[in-house]
């Protein structure tokens, strides 16, 4: 299967200028999630349709947390610990694709067996945005992947130069936030990560 | 129809605290809204697992702005101006029973028209949550009856001496948060609003 990059809202970001660099992103990018904690329902219902506007297809969008949003739109959601849990969500809510964050090998158990559909398992670096927190490392990934069926994405300090490193410890993509949202050019960095993530001999 | 009160979680008890003392209030009480904007939705479904637990009707329960835990259960749901719009709502989640807060005319006649089942106006007098705000009034809320047909719950500074006055200006029953969650004594408080709202020649 071809390997994913996702882009994470940071909540830096306006809504504008997310949905203005999703539209010039979509070619290069699988997912655009919105995370974005700090916002009601209803500027996320803006923000959705801010991205259908600028062509980012549905199956293509993710709403971190407000199944709600998620539902209105027939998008992806994105749980944390924090969140409905994932067999309520897939008992009421169903068919909606459900990924999962995690953080630990008996989390990404879990979230296998109550039917995520896939799970963003991380830090893996160093990150700004984690400051103080040791990162789990390219180790807990792997071990992982060898212990779960279920696709995983690898996030937290990903550049483009790890993400051989990423790949070879079985990650089946990437999620990335302000390495592509605050980088110089965000377009020619998303498709480095492309480049990478499917080059020859992986 | 009998005059409804409405018991509105103030955010200040914990959930435990507050499920306790709506099993209590249940025989005096038409609805419990949570209405605990600082928690997480899995703190949340956690509430109403503990409601549930002490009693309470599923459809005496109401959820503020979280319509995915309203529907996980098929609670009520009560909206805000940040909520989802009620029409979405109406059409993604049918036959959840809708609420919505609404503080002028305008917003009033708009909440009826995308098919509020009920709305909750006010402040009506002086509150302490309120304050610096002006309240709307009684001339307010008769206003808003005599142009409306929908269901009109007042809100907002009310006591069991000025429920009379209330009803007197058309409204179909109160919400109470502080008035009787931090009463000195919230079960003969809430007996004594419910005598109010239902004595004879209203």
């Amino acid at each position: 299967m071809r390997k994913q990059l996702h882009v994470i809202s940071d909540g830096k970001l306006s809504l504008e200028a997310f949905a203005e660099i999703a539209g010039e992103l979509e070619p290069f990018t699988d997912r655009f999630h919105l995370r974005e904690k700090h916002r009601t329902s209803r500027e996320l219902y803006t923000g959705v349709k801010m991205l259908l506007k600028k062509g980012i297809p549905t199956h293509k969008i993710v709403i971190n947390d407000r199944v709600d949003v998620a539902w209105a739109f027939k998008t992806g959601v994105h749980l944390a610990f924090h969140s409905l849990p994932i067999h309520i969500v897939k008992m009421h809510f169903p068919d909606i694709r459900i990924g999962c964050s995690v953080h630990s090998l008996e989390a990404a158990e879990e979230a296998t067996k109550q039917g995520a559909d896939y799970i963003l398992f991380g830090h893996i670096f160093e990150t700004d945005s984690k400051k103080g927190v040791p990162p789990r490392g390219i180790g807990a990934l792997e071990a992982l992947k060898k212990r779960n069926d279920i696709p995983v994405l690898a996030i937290g300090g990903i550049k483009p130069e790890n993400v051989p490193e990423v790949l070879g410890a079985g990650a089946d993509g990437i999620a990335v936030m302000s390495g592509i949202l605050q980088a110089k050019d965000p377009i020619e960095t998303a498709k480095l990560f492309l480049k990478k993530l499917n080059e020859e001999g992986q």
